[in-house]
């Protein structure tokens, strides 16, 4: 068999059965390949940026790596912003990116680029096949390297030549690697912490300590110790909604961050690391703890944090009062004169977000005020942008539908944002993905109103402002969702927004509601 | 004054008035400048890509650098593809990107990346501002590097603590380097080779050989010698139109490129690489001329190549009968009834182009059919696509359009490509740009069908074609333009399509025609 087919028949012995591609010239082996192996399912996108987005959404739900094919470095370039997020969540993702014939390399033809330069910037495990011979080896290797923990894209950089030549029997198949658990004296050594000085020790959970078992493990130490749980803010995938734990997330500016962590004289790391913060500012250090806090690993990013929170929380006596059950207040109905604002879609979340939907957020600006209200929607698991490189959203609500099928994807996402990466919309609609896109359109880079005070820039004149104002022209996204398939419907009323968003949480998608705030 | 006015102010003083960019937090004090110096042109794309290719374009019509201004490694990641295309035309560019502050970037936060990594790929100058003081030494180098022929896109990454920090005095004021003449031998070199051979030499012109200049000396040269004179087909910026001499355009598959070049002996390069084909193919070479003809430079890709030539045509002696003079054939009128089609289009163009108007090409599988026309077409610039990375064409009529006022762009768009940095058509509306963009709507990965069969991949059943397939969802143009304010309209027809073009060539633009083919 040629090297494509052999690429592919490695992938698909691990499990790898589904491909975001935009191919070109030098992968017409891969895709003609296809057709042979009817097992690998391949997802077009209009843009490379979408194909790594669906990979890191689908990497996050399904819990192992989707491939991506892209067409030489100016494609792998298209795809690195989101490759970045991919890198920030430790998201599996094996990278096929093709690259001219080994003759045509020495010439410098319009598509000659260093691949391997690209790659780097995203990519700790970069490979160049250098026969096809070696095709199925590599491939294995670099599955074996996307899925160990804490996962990363691999990226095999594949010559045209090695694609159409025979290349022998496919790799080996790969198994999972499962987190290991850290070594016992480790969570005895957090035990004696948490008997010495509970009230002061806080623990803050990323990863997978964030699912649903390191989260509810969590509750437990809390509630028997009375110690508090913090949780990372840029968690590739958190269980989150009613009748869950819910450790306090950290702000996303300094001031509210290092208010939530002040009094703590310990922290404890779940597969986190010290938090800081998103941005450096005038006058303000980049940390977030107390300056005197230590530090202590309970996991680290490889290891098995729920496993390890598990037997913490199984292990600690009770030290603790029990707190009294924290009972949900009730959401208050929504009424049709209110205005329309992140907060009321946030109640509407709460009330009618199905249970166990996806929750993609890129909503930038909108998203502090929702996201306390999601604590009390149906549970649900929450994907935010993890590396803050914008326009991710609609492209992880692909990846997210196409690895759970039959469960609601809602992608919160903010106007500016969403216009990065909007062909998103047309693989939704060809894929006929169950996707609700909730569009913020406050016609602004409404952050950087925000930001622009925050770094001590004051002179706020009209040719600064109008660098953040994109209301001139005005975005039309109904048109812009139907021009690529997509229903949509313009809300401007808080009644309208309810009647839209549930009858979007009734019927399948893909659908996109343009919320004028 | 501070880092950034110091930097703008620096890039003033050298004449770059125009900066297209796409900020965040880190670049707020650049946007904040703004209003303190008017003479910057802020231009505020909605996704990276459209920055750099609207430089580009902005490159090769002023010849002199626009500046880029964006948002940190996924920002500058977002912009690579088309900084590959402006690297491959040689466009000089000034590339500005934000960095964390100084003391932050120990930390790894969110959107921490190694800039240098993504800047390298496409930039050989790359210089970390490492203090405020050294902002205007710095920004002066970057413009001398930037300007220095070939041209180049010169890198300068700047912590956001140098922005906000007292810089100082602006830099020096950066005189354009002119090219240099090659050396007289070398021009003499040439004539002893035409005097030898004149029929079995040829020469080959890229660069700024391609200009106004450099044509009209080919066109002397091949009257007095008899010589066949040709044209790289990535040449940034070819001045075309009837009454012009026409180089004749090296073609984009091998097969037809060796036919052309069959029989020489000799080839002379004038800021050009000696020829070699898109793609490596299965049993085929990568170069183009004759296996053993000898390549001689005349001009090197940094020096005068229209001076060299202008220089060769008037010391050469007249060897050759001098050629009747080449009459154009008329252009047969439109009828109704014709199908719609790239040749259609083609002598559409030929009879209405404006004079002095600008013509960008992604048309991709349908620009071969066009560019025949172009050359009975009124007197224009000709931007193609140089460095093969699809999603330039609407970005390059945005530079172009804001560098030439006055001048019509028609962009040539193919419906896959134009799909890549669509949001290129919210900056035309924005800016009122005189562009006229034409999208050849063939719902498919058309050269990929070439490609395909060229590859050796015979095996093309239902699923490969899926994935070259973009009719599934229909993209609809005119709404994808009017969602983002560019006036549109949906041509089924030849005489449909000869309505709109005549009157989008006499009334200002911006417009969307999709040509339904």
């Amino acid at each position: 068999m040629n090297g494509a087919e052999c690429l592919l028949r490695t992938l698909l012995a691990s499990g790898i059965e589904v491909c975001f591609m935009n191919p070109g010239t030098s992968e017409m082996q891969f895709v003609a390949a296809l057709d042979r192996l009817p097992d690998m399912r391949g997802v077009l996108c209009l843009f490379e940026g979408v194909c790594s987005g669906a990979a890191d959404g689908y990497a996050r739900m399904a819990g192992r790596p989707a491939a991506t094919l892209l067409h030489l470095g100016p494609g792998l370039g298209n795809a690195l912003a989101n490759f970045h997020n991919a890198r920030k969540a430790r998201s599996p993702i094996v990278s096929i990116v093709g690259e001219h014939t080994t003759e045509h390399l020495r010439y410098d033809a319009p598509l000659t680029a260093n691949i391997a330069a690209f790659a780097r910037a995203v990519s700790d495990n970069v490979c160049l096949v250098g026969a096809a011979a070696k095709m199925g080896a590599l491939a294995a290797a670099a599955i074996e390297a996307a899925t160990r923990p804490p996962g990363q894209t691999a990226t095999l950089i594949i010559p045209a030549d090695h694609s159409w030549s025979d290349a022998g029997d496919p790799g080996p198949s790969v198994n999972a690697n499962a987190r290991r658990m850290p070594a016992p004296d480790r969570i005895a050594d957090i035990i004696t912490l948490l008997a010495r000085s509970p009230t002061t020790t806080g623990l803050l959970l990323s990863g997978s300590a964030m699912l649903r078992r390191g989260v509810e493990a969590a509750g437990r130490i809390a509630a028997k110790t009375g110690a508090r749980i913090f949780a990372d803010r840029n968690a590739a995938r958190t269980a989150s909604g009613r009748g869950r734990f819910h450790p306090e997330r950290i702000g996303y500016f300094p001031e509210k961050a290092e208010a939530q962590l002040a009094g703590l004289r310990d922290l404890v790391l779940i597969e986190a690391k010290a938090p800081v913060s998103f941005f450096g500012y005038p006058g303000r250090r980049s940390t977030l703890a107390p300056e005197h806090c230590a530090m202590h690993v309970l996991a680290t990013v490889e290891e098995d944090g729920a496993g390890a929170l598990e037997s913490l929380a199984d292990m600690l006596p009770q030290m603790a009062d029990p707190a009294a059950p924290h009972e949900p207040e009730e959401t208050a109905a929504l009424r049709g004169d209110e205005s329309l604002g992140a907060d009321l879609i946030g109640r509407c979340l709460a009330q009618r977000l199905p249970e166990d939907a996806i929750v993609c957020d890129e909503a930038v600006s909108s998203a502090e005020p929702i996201w306390p209200w999601l604590l009390r929607a149906a549970p649900h698991d929450y994907l935010p942008i993890c590396g803050g490189a914008i326009g991710i959203g609609m492209p992880l609500g692909v990846g997210a539908a196409i690895a759970a099928p039959g469960r609601k994807v809602v992608v919160l996402e903010a106007d500016g944002s969403g216009m990065y990466t909007a062909q998103a919309l047309w693989t939704m609609a060809r894929e006929q993905l169950d996707v609700v896109v909730i569009v913020f359109a406050n016609r602004r880079y409404r952050i950087l109103d925000i930001e622009m005070r925050r770094t001590g820039a004051h002179g706020f004149g009209p040719r600064a402002n109008d660098m953040i104002d994109i209301s001139r022209p005005d975005i039309g996204w109904t048109k812009l969702a139907n021009s690529m398939g997509v229903a949509a419907a313009r809300v401007t009323t808080a009644g309208e927004f309810a009647v839209q968003f549930s009858s979007a949480m009734r019927e399948p998608g893909p659908l996109l509601i343009e919320a004028m705030l």
